[in-house]
């Protein structure tokens, strides 16, 4: 078993559960929320910051990116991307699809994969099923994901029918291969991607494949696409149900910090979004008492710290209006001690709500949250 | 006394010496080399990384650029720069002269000051000798500068005549200024600058007449401006002797990592340069075997640190390759890791040289470094 997984608690009202996710590079506490490290790192922080100041057990990183550069092979000889970027602690990679699809030009999509240019020179590369495999065992990601096709929002029903025949016979494909490479074991794990749009039937049904695999655990995609949040929960409502108990549950590029304890409530396991290290580069910062936008002139001269009851070495150390003062300069600093900040409450949010699905008071922790304000501050 | 300085032993066969430098934040180890903090930041490094990391024991911030954001009155209201910028040792402000002359447009001198416009948004403003005084006791530097006359290189000599006898006329001014401010004490050291542009005879009147004033310390200016590099030691070897044994004595604004001896074995006791940092973002590492240009095909797939003699904290975590891939990808985490590497660097020689001046043994470690490479590794 790559990963192995160990419900801890369940809330008995919600859906929401605690639980031990062990990999080749340590135990995660779940429900964990993945900060975002597309090319080996996260912007604006170091490695030792992610560690010590955030204790992050898992990052999430790009496979379409690092396969581009510095490419899968390089790393590989490197020694892998833990060594390569300096990071003892479990690394999850995408599969490449969602940034085929957002960010690459003249795509062609076949049964075999997909056809698309490079987003930094033009080149033609080709993903399929086996070489997106073949990518994250390069990279030794603790946990792979399948080759998916994403589907724009809104798209018709016909189109998504497609489209989840396709990934999951890209499902199946990068099983087999997977399969093969690693009949050793010892490597990471290889988690499908449940598509189908915001059809519930489609949803369910791909589901119902993939669960034939039986793999270590599943992931639900072709979220955050630009449908309304309520939608969002609506199809995680739908699938999560479907996937086994005792396999983690990743819903892929969710969510904002007010949204993170619905995600759980629906009884998912692992979350990524770029929402706090982005919004913190775009002086956007998360409080307990709302949004922060710290270029506003109410800032200039204010000497409390971005969140009074965040422990962050940001809160603890800096004005906001010394971050303001920062932002509008266009200093990196700013970058990093927003980032750090951010994610610093993204992590004590997540903390929090595990600690109360283990203490049984998960549903009046949601009922807080759902009160609390999410606005600006 | 705002600033006291103890000679703790001196080289018998060159002018170096190694001191003690106290400020009201603490005691300064010289020679020191001082990393630049222009707008209240050293660009890519949190002041934790500065403070344990690399040891600093006084940085500079240029009243120029604090001065037109966020505003003096505004830093001061907050308690001044230590607290504004959460930094709890010394800081050394510029005069804004050099900046005045470098970066503002339309500026106009006048004895009774220089009006330029800000290179943020247009807008006129007014250095006088004394205003220029009180900006640097709002920010609460423990060490200011007296505003001073920059001219291009190359100057004629009646230019330069002219404009050593304003620049001590506005010292004069400056210091009158000073006296009548910190009448109390307690606050910071005033130290005014010899110009002179690269005539000794110049450069021998204006030390001459600042003198006079009495300060706690002198600053060589008006290098780095363009001039060949023994042209520069040439104007500190005619002014530093001029200099008080017991007061410190600063060159502004040099110089390269090889060069760093050559200005402690004039008797310089401090210094300040951009070129760690800003080479550091530009790609270009320092190194006890010459440079490292990053971006090279060479260092692809170089699982070495940046310099195997270093104990840094990018050098004993990141490989070449690793940092040859952020810069390349343009991340943040590049200009981090290669700034504190650099600025280490820096420190480290300052360490260095300061430690054969004590053990007796400088003149040997200054043929050591002159026989060193300083091109390409």
């Amino acid at each position: 078993m790559a990963v192995h997984f160990e419900v801890v608690a369940e809330c008995p009202v919600t859906g929401a559960r605690a639980g031990l996710l062990h990999t080749p590079h340590g135990v995660i506490e779940t429900p964990v929320f993945m900060p975002v490290g597309t090319q080996g790192t996260v912007k604006g922080l170091m490695q030792r910051d992610l560690e010590n100041d955030l204790g992050v057990q898992i990052l999430l990183a790009n496979t379409y990116h690092l396969y581009l550069r510095p490419g899968h092979e390089v790393i590989r000889r490197l020694g892998g991307l833990h060594r390569f970027m300096n990071w003892p602690r479990a690394i999850l990679t995408d599969s490449g699809g969602f940034q085929v699809f957002s960010l690459s030009a003249l795509r062609k999509v076949t049964d075999e994969g997909v056809l698309f240019r490079s987003h930094l020179n033009g080149d033609a590369h080709m993903f399929t099923p086996e070489s997106v495999v073949d990518v994250q065992l390069a990279l030794g990601s603790d946990i792979m994901m399948t080759l998916d096709e994403c589907l724009e929002y809104p798209a018709g029903h016909e189109a998504a029918r497609k489209s989840v025949r396709r990934t999951v016979r890209w499902a199946q494909a990068a099983w087999r291969h997977y399969q093969e490479r690693e009949r050793g074991g010892g490597g990471g794990a290889l988690f499908p991607i449940v598509q189908g749009s915001m059809f519930p039937d489609l949803r369910r049904e791909c589901a119902q494949e993939l669960l034939e695999l039986g793999a270590d655990g599943y992931a639900i995609g072709g979220l955050s696409v630009g449908e309304p949040r309520a939608l969002s929960l609506e199809m995680v409502e739908a699938t999560a149900p479907l996937l086994p108990r005792e396999k983690p549950r990743y819903v892929m590029g969710v969510g904002m910090p007010e949204e993170l304890a619905e995600y759980v409530a629906r009884g998912v396991d692992m979350m990524d979004c770029v929402a706090p290290s982005r919004n913190a580069r775009n002086g956007c910062l998360f409080t307990s008492g709302g949004r922060v936008v710290i270029k506003q002139a109410r800032y200039k001269e204010d000497a409390s710290p971005v969140d009074e009851k965040c422990a962050c070495y940001t809160c603890r150390n800096y004005s906001r209006a010394y971050l303001r003062h920062l932002f509008l300069a266009g200093e990196m600093l700013f970058s990093s001690l927003a980032t750090l900040h951010n994610l610093r409450h993204y992590l004590d949010i997540m903390k929090d709500l595990r600690q109360s699905i283990v203490f049984g008071s998960f549903p009046d922790r949601l009922r807080v949250v759902r009160a609390a304000p999410g606005g600006e501050d």
